[in-house]
């Protein structure tokens, strides 16, 4: 088993050799390996047999099983997802300004790719083959640490887009895996400033804060999201409804689905009603302030840590609120960041809190829900960043550059 | 004393208001403050005094305590900085990309503060007023920790902004200085996640390892500045000396200087005698490899350690290469990423170098020192990163800013 700090320096030359890569030879091997994605699904499925047997051994279940499970409609889909990489425009080498100075420099600001890309995930396959294919379009070498629960489909997989690239003019070094899943690999890679450009954890948030509390090599924070919906007293009911049922039930595993309702009370008694009984549909269940449980049929009250959890569950914190103040200062205590939304027919109300709530995505009468890299038209994503630095909100292929100035005199001094 | 979380959490609120500001009334406190400094340099140039009467006791001296006194002229260029900052656009509000899906949203991308930014820094009282007057105009509530030197200095200067700012619609807390300057303030910094959303180290090689080990909040590298000189055989003679002779000498101490000279051996033999005497005006250290030694009159061997330092001092180091691809080997190996620059005539060994290196700043024909906010044209700097997340390169206004996307839609669900 090689190494982190073999995996990093072979990372790095292979980075080196991939920057400078045209684009038509990048495509051709995103197809290829999409192709043999296909082609060897056999050995890709057997391998994920492997990891499902352990997690029933295990007593794994329900969700997480699920997202571990791959077949032939998985992998059409992994494969499909590879080659609308290989569809989508390059990002590097575009010269976004130029510009000449007094003394007579041209200089350039041109797009070069982060480097070397660090991506800890939990156990989903496909996140092997969607971050691999959007690090090598984007000339990055990219080091894949997978949950333990998938090693043994990961392995075949990399082993297949290695095979592949070995027919290529590319080192098979530009898409690596991390072999050992212990809890030393984690943390090892978390510090492995020499080697590492960025490390993106895609997980849950117990991931997301182990990485932001060790990791010492530049870190993009991604998918915590404690989405709020706010009705303003000027909404549409059947509106309102709508967006909140699909905000909430339309995919309540994911980070863009909200968690929150905020509504206030000049139209809580008349919404409240028609909101929960869309909900029970769904068997949502609701945890409400004083306010709300005084109008809901069947809420349970509301504490403190409700207001700040992401449940990615059929669960669902209301609040009664007195003005679009207390809204936006609720979003602004509890938020992590990801996508709000107000449901309004007020233009005012509209643009004070697109302008006030500070969150990647911030909605007017829009289900939360499209805060996503291929709704937003990116064609794919790497993740969703909660912070501010570098990127924030869907990351598509863009988001994983960087960029260098490029400037040519004729002999000029200071 | 106020703790490193009341202060975090001032700068949170007052961050909050400030990203609201209407651009003429930033420019009008920043005008305010400028004046406010002339007018009271009286108590800034005693409060100086102080810091300045505790160096000497200390046996500090040499560029040291020149970078700690100020006099009137330092005010008044401190001052000036600050009107200049007022004079630049504001990089807020800017809405870079504007498109509509097909179900019919619009999204917007819109330029936003990054929120609250922290600068470390040493013992220069004028990045008090700098990172001060920039991250203001850019939104950013500032959280300020300079070194225990400069102290009082420091305090009288923040003293007088705030002072201002209560006469402004602006809450005074903004601007604020950490007067804890013991070490366990600097580390509070570096884990004040709860508040500050970008810390940015400004100083030494020391300061910035220090930082980039222990904070857990997103950081900015700046300013280490392992700069090559690279003379391709294609060079002219005149011009290569005095890109040399300026990029080494006109200012040794800061991060753009040239640390190290690659020179190919066609031309050795006859540029090196050449650039000898130019450098021995400014008596420069040589320390060579075995080849320059051969030709050069006084040069000391250069060992490993010397190919990886930033001497910041008359000291560089010389080594002969037998092509472009060993000259772009060694900065690979040795650069920290700054500034890099070819002396050439030839078309192809000029491209060749802009594309395969890999730093901020990629040079034909021009000296390192251009690196620089000013030069760059970007009317003032916070730093010079070195990383590539974020920003890389002379970092301006823009630099300091996020975005968010703002949506809009007519009940559009997923």
């Amino acid at each position: 088993m090689e190494t982190l700090n073999q995996l990093g320096e072979q990372a790095k030359n292979a980075a080196r050799l991939l920057s400078q890569a045209a684009t038509p030879q990048k495509n051709e091997a995103l197809r290829l390996m999409s192709q043999a994605l296909v082609d060897h699904q056999e050995t890709i499925l057997s391998a994920n047999q492997k990891d499902l047997a352990k997690a029933q051994e295990n007593g794994i279940s329900g969700t997480m099983l699920d997202r571990l499970t791959l077949n032939s409609d998985r992998i059409y889909a992994m494969a499909e997802g590879m080659r609308q990489v290989a569809d989508l425009p390059d990002p590097i080498g575009l010269v976004s300004q130029m510009w000449t100075t007094d003394n007579g420099l041209t200089i350039g600001k041109e797009s070069v790719p982060l480097g070397v890309v660090g991506i800890i995930y939990e156990s989903r396959p496909n996140v092997t083959t969607d971050a691999g294919a959007l690090c090598f379009k984007s000339g990055n070498a990219v080091i894949l640490r997978g949950g333990k629960e998938a090693i043994h489909s990961n392995q075949a997989i990399v082993h297949v887009l290695q095979k592949t690239l070995i027919q290529t003019a590319f080192p098979p070094t530009v898409i690596q895996l991390v072999e050992d899943t212990s809890r030393a690999s984690s943390t090892g890679m978390m510090t492995l400033n020499r080697y590492i450009d960025v490390l993106i954890p895609r997980g849950g948030a117990g991931l997301i804060k182990a990485v932001v509390e060790h990791a010492t090599v530049p870190v993009i924070e991604t998918g915590t999201g404690n989405c709020h919906v706010y009705i303003d007293k000027a909404a549409q009911l059947d509106m309102a409804k709508e967006i909140i049922v699909n905000a909430k039930c339309s995919r309540p595993s994911v980070c863009n689905a909200a968690e929150t309702l905020l509504i206030h009370e000049a139209v809580a008694q008349e919404f409240l009603p028609v909101i929960e009984e869309a909900l029970s549909a769904y068997q949502v269940e609701l945890r409400a302030d004083e306010k709300a449980q005084a109008i809901l049929q069947h809420a349970v009250p509301a504490n403190e840590t409700d207001w700040e959890t992401e449940f990615l569950d059929f669960i669902l914190a209301v609040k009664v609120v007195s003005s679009l103040d207390e809204a936006i200062e609720h979003i602004s205590r509890y938020s992590t960041g990801h996508s709000e939304v107000i449901v309004t027919d007020d233009y005012f109300a509209s643009r004070a809190f697109q302008k006030r709530v500070d969150s990647a995505a911030v909605y007017v009468n829009a289900s939360t829900r499209f805060t996503d890299g291929f709704e937003f038209g990116f064609g794919a994503e790497i993740g969703i960043s909660t912070q501010k630095l570098h990127a924030r909100g869907p990351m598509g292929l863009s988001e994983l550059t960087s960029y260098k100035y490029i400037i040519s005199g004729e002999g000029q001094i200071r």
